[in-house]
């Protein structure tokens, strides 16, 4: 597989197809990174209202299945994003406000809800994390990138355990939107998280006057509890969960966290509810086929395993 | 590992160290089956009330962990059960019952919820495979076993499709009930269940006057929306679900279908949301990962696989 500055190269210069556009997430770890970004590209270009083209030519370098979904069930945006974990890849896809703002780049920017693991991830407290993301939230809305930000160990510290505060998830979260952040995803890095203490978090973030379509919900899958703590979350009126194909990702500095929750088994789920997501999850399948081979690493979607199985066989077998 | 003989064989000789009284489960298929069972055993002699010995000798053949759950957390009867996927495995664990009444021996049978199913898997309509099961319930009762009945593909079929009647699997319920089993468990054999559909199940039994405690849930996690499912059935009022350790089991006649939902990951579902099982989850995790060698099969259980790396790390990491 190509590396990052490759696969970058490829993704400005050959646009895949896609009916809806594509916002491209690029995780910029400190100001440097920023600056890096913005000399390399130009953010005018990047920024283009352009939709994507429909079709392009054939290109071997691309999944065998491509990587476009197709129209939504209905009229409405889909409101469900899903997105692949940036610590896992340097670009992801969304279709966040897709139809009414075609923003196509966004940078992530990480802090975390606990002093232990802001040391461990970025090597400095809380609060000197937040004095970077106001600096490198200035700089990015300078140049109309969306931002978003992320409050790593929302749910479950790896040093600090599974009680992490949620009053100090709000206060976190609500300092990131009123420094121009477009949106914050709380994530639940260890995959500690529970229905009760998911549930608890999010009333904390309501109680603090923050906005449900503000929100994502990050989960990791560690002890198969995601989808669980993804139905409370969708049950308290949050609209955007991240996800990774064929549950890849992981975090360096939470050594026992596995992928996020596979996006083949959130879509499943969510399918199940009657939420339109726009997503074909046996394309989504397909995909998480092919990269899980790609990376030599085991496909650990159960709905993308399940479904390459039906695929597989003959009907009714 | 030794053949299913061999380990009945020392299961009744060697009965292992328990705190509670252990209730073996014998799958019987037919008459025949249960006939044989009687044939090879003494009914009196498995029905005893005298509880299981609290400490034996060490036995070279058993897991390095014993299977003795701990004393409940609470004075009261712990209402969940977790037993093995009875098409794994020839025997299985139990707590119903344990304090109000020692029963030690159980038999399982079969029905299906489709024709295709039952024809498939049983040889028979759903008619005629009833009438068998009222064969085999009443020589069991006339013995004082304990009865289990199982209504497989009850939330989606391999041939027939994911919409199987709720009204017919009530119906299929309360005859079994009717002819003298003591609890029904309804299967998701396919994991095709979602959790409207798993909803609109168990208000069909209630409706047909089927009461939730004679009633299990047994859902394969081959989308991985079993926990979802079990919150849902959890939440309708039923007390016991099956599972198995490891996440083991599958059904021959329904391919793709994977295990049971892994009892690590439904123990700790169900203690995040307060529930008192008397289960030690990390003693779980470890009989997981040693059948899971001992079968050369991958161990299939997230949060079995989360404590075991927690456990072989030092604190913190």
């Amino acid at each position: 597989m190509a590396n990052s500055a490759e696969v970058l190269d490829h993704i400005l210069g050959h646009p895949p197809s896609a009916a809806h556009p594509i916002s491209y997430n690029f995780l910029v770890p400190n100001i440097k990174g920023l600056q890096n970004l913005l000399s390399v590209t130009d953010s005018a270009k990047l920024n283009t209202t352009e939709p994507a083209p429909i079709t392009s030519p054939e290109d071997p370098n691309l999944p065998p299945t491509p990587p476009a979904t197709p129209p939504p069930e209905s009229e409405e945006p889909a409101p469900i994003t899903s997105t692949e974990d940036p610590n896992a890849m340097p670009s992801s896809t969304s279709q966040t406000s897709s139809h009414s703002a075609p923003i196509t780049t966004e940078i992530s920017l990480f802090t975390a809800a606990t002093e232990a693991f802001s040391k461990a991830n970025t090597n400095c407290t809380i609060a000197d994390s937040l004095d970077r993301c106001r600096r490198i939230v200035t700089l990015a809305k300078s140049r109309d990138l969306r931002v978003r930000g992320y409050v790593s160990v929302a749910l479950g510290c790896p040093y600090e355990g599974p009680n992490v505060s949620p009053a100090k998830v709000a206060e976190i979260t609500a300092t990131l939107l009123e420094m121009g952040a477009d949106e914050v995803s709380v994530a639940d890095t260890t995959g500690m998280g529970t229905a009760p203490r998911t549930q608890e978090l999010l009333k904390a973030l309501s109680a603090a006057g923050i906005l449900n379509k503000d929100i994502a919900l990050h989960f990791h899958d560690t002890y198969g509890q995601a989808l669980v703590n993804a139905v409370v979350g969708l049950e308290h009126g949050i609209r955007t969960f991240d996800s990774s194909v064929g549950g890849l990702g992981g975090c360096p500095y939470s050594k026992n966290a596995t992928g996020n929750v596979a996006t083949e088994d959130l879509v499943y789920c969510l399918h199940s509810l009657g939420v339109r997501t726009g997503v074909d999850v046996e394309k989504v399948a397909l995909i998480g086929d092919w990269i899980s081979k790609e990376l030599g690493r085991p496909n650990d979607s159960r709905t993308g395993k399940a479904l390459l199985a039906k695929l597989a066989q003959p009907q009714g077998s």
